[in-house]
């Protein structure tokens, strides 16, 4: 171990007089333990699910990214917020704020040899040193899904309806996508954009301040605001929502909302988010297209659309809404057999060898100088629901003692019996 | 986007007179084309289902962690090569090394919520600032299975099980699995263990050459690894590998070798890796007991033991050995369906969720303004089998002209015939 310092924060001399670190996450940062891992899981493969059934492939990019390749995408505010750093050759580099310049980035870089349309979905984490709060955190996953190459609003309405079956299969019978035309924010500033979007969160007045803020009058802002308000849907959202119904997404699922705006800085033609009326925290997630994003790279322009869930969020929801399907955060084996000394090991070794290639999920306790009274807390702790004990007399008569641990009750049997009594059981 | 220096690599001017940033992943770091991340998916769906049998469940730590946490553990040549850098609140922070230290700083932080014996697995990327070379990425995955809290060897001998299974679930048929005790190398300092862990590059000659530079005469240091090479398999060996026997792992597959080092300091007692004698280019992954990482932490001690697979070297040994599953790297859906205009566009839309909802894989092609030539070029670029092709004469007759992609041979059927021919076909 180096010389440390122990004052610094984060060391500590304990009363040994021994050097520790104090275990601790960064702040902003969180660990999962394993139910809610399980449950993400869970998550992450019900979207990969829907994600192919729609022939969207997955793409994987590196955490880190050249810093040039990062900025100037997002948006001021957003620059400000990119992890960046030197690494030890004095390179200038950064960790991915999103997917999609990434995307935008390989789309660039190989696009002689990707099949075009190119559609594809990427899940991973990405980092922002945004101020941690309730609910947001410096590291969270993303799940994109995305299609390059096509300037339709065919594959706007894919994308859409694609992410309306994953809320469906994710079980959120009740949401609802919004939908708007960032052209109908044309006459808006990037800034003015970013004011809109925070709609939600500070309401009308809260966005006229900002507009004021940013130089309109407070009139003009006003009667910009009310204008936009009022704007019909144009012939786009009319396509757009006709394809959605081709799709099988019902009108009642949509929403038309000109005051829809997307804080980013890349979008270029619809723009949409997807909202849980039981989950009032804020969209799970939104999109659009940006047919001008990959273009700032090397190589020729390619118009793209695509949509990002936030998989924190989603996990949220599930909780909240008490929607969440059985058994998706189950991290306990099926059954556990217990180890009652050195001799009788193999026995309970076997056995879950046994068990395991019968199909079940079986652990033997790994520690076999541990009291039986420990061995069964374990098992009630992790929520295993079957316990095997093996004591000499069981090993004697090729048996083992089945407890069931949520009633309890316990029962001599045979081995020959395990399999099928668990069977019958579950 | 900021101001730019047009000099500067990574930015260029191109012949419009635009800005525009070089294509280009940072040194040591890869993007997964949709194949390659397909089989990545595959060998890690593989993984996750062998530690679930065995009770290990996941755990999910974040890719940040502060300095003091990750330095000091792994050995001073480790050290070296940890991404280190500060977040804009001025914290030393850097990105994980591997996902062993990040266990033990969880286990140490929530050590009375979690069930000790603790058995977890993680899988996901870590970062070394290591110099790129062939097979060497500064970006890799690992998976990792864990069991803390246990002293006893039966618990190694669990992880040994749980990968040699994996091994055989991937489909190695052929893999061995050497093991030794660190305290056969006691006489040894961690810097002379780092030296022998070297013995599969550079050779016994080389062995003897950096033990020469750490102060050793020749003679001794001849001595030294003659002495260690004959070394007979100790108690502790044999009691694991009977274990291992009732676990159904055949001496076949084990190996004691006394040369066996490991380079990470942290180990303290069974210490084993997995290798392919098919796949020379060094083992797919390695562990081993380490009983006094977590008592570094704040907290108690804990015994632990584990194994971490390289998910890069794994599945670059199974496109090497060519035991690859079948259609592990599939990316495309079942079949495409064309759209002719935006008249027809519902037509094929429609049919899309009818072949969705029977349970295929199926996009329509997202751009109703492309020649059906591309529409075909591009189904077979993707590689996918069949194309349902829907132009004005088949959607008054309620039919499509199903194309195998294969064979080239197409053929005009009902609609009501699509499903069983698809399948018929399968």
């Amino acid at each position: 171990m180096p010389e440390v310092p122990d004052k610094k924060v984060g060391f500590f001399v304990n009363m040994k007089g021994k050097v520790k670190v104090k275990a601790q996450t960064p702040k902003g940062f969180r660990d999962f333990s394993p139910e809610e891992a399980r449950l993400r899981e869970s998550v992450i493969a019900t979207l990969k699910e829907v994600f192919s059934s729609y022939g969207f492939a997955p793409l994987e990019t590196p955490a880190i990214e050249y810093q040039e390749t990062l900025l100037g995408k997002y948006g001021e505010e957003a620059d400000k917020l990119i992890y960046l750093f030197q690494d030890r050759g004095g390179r200038d580099i950064g960790l991915r704020y999103d997917l999609t310049v990434p995307l935008a980035r390989v789309v660039a870089q190989y696009q002689n040899e990707l099949p075009i349309p190119f559609k594809r979905y990427q899940i991973a984490p990405v980092w922002r040193a945004d101020k941690p709060q309730a609910g947001r955190f410096r590291e969270f996953w993303q799940a994109d899904v995305d299609t390059v190459g096509s300037p339709s609003l065919l594959a706007d309405a894919e994308v859409i309806a694609c992410i309306a079956d994953c809320a469906k299969k994710l079980g959120f019978n009740r949401f609802q996508i919004k939908v708007n035309d960032r052209n109908i924010l044309a006459s808006l500033s990037p800034a003015e954009i970013r004011a809109l979007d925070k709609l939600e969160k500070i309401g009308k007045e809260g966005v006229i301040k900002e507009l004021v803020k940013l130089g309109k009058k407070k009139a003009e802002a006003e009667k910009l605001f009310a204008k936009i308000k009022k704007t019909k849907a144009p012939e786009s959202i009319k396509k757009l929502f006709g394809y959605l119904e081709s799709f099988g997404v019902s009108k009642d699922f949509l929403k038309f909302d000109p005051l829809l705006a997307r804080g980013l800085d890349y979008y270029t033609g619809t723009i949409f988010e997807l909202l849980l009326p039981d989950y009032p925290s804020g969209s799970v997630g939104g999109g659009g297209r940006y047919d001008d994003l990959i273009g700032q790279f090397s190589g020729r322009d390619l118009p793209a659309v695509g949509f990002s869930f936030g998989i924190d969020r989603v996990v949220e929801a599930l909780k909240q809404t008490g929607v969440l399907a059985e058994e998706t955060n189950i991290t306990a084996p099926d059954i556990l057999i217990t180890v009652m000394d050195e001799k009788l090991a193999d026995y309970s070794i076997k056995l879950s060898k046994a068990l395991r290639d019968a199909g079940f999920l079986a652990e033997v306790y790994p520690d076999e100088q541990t009291k039986l009274d420990k061995q069964l807390k374990y098992a009630d702790k992790r929520g295993i629901p079957w316990v095997a004990i093996a004591g000499t007399e069981e090993v004697k008569g090729n048996q083992v003692t089945l407890k069931n641990m949520q009633t309890g009750k316990q029962k001599r049997i045979k081995l020959q019996e395990l399999t099928k009594t668990l069977e019958s059981a579950e």
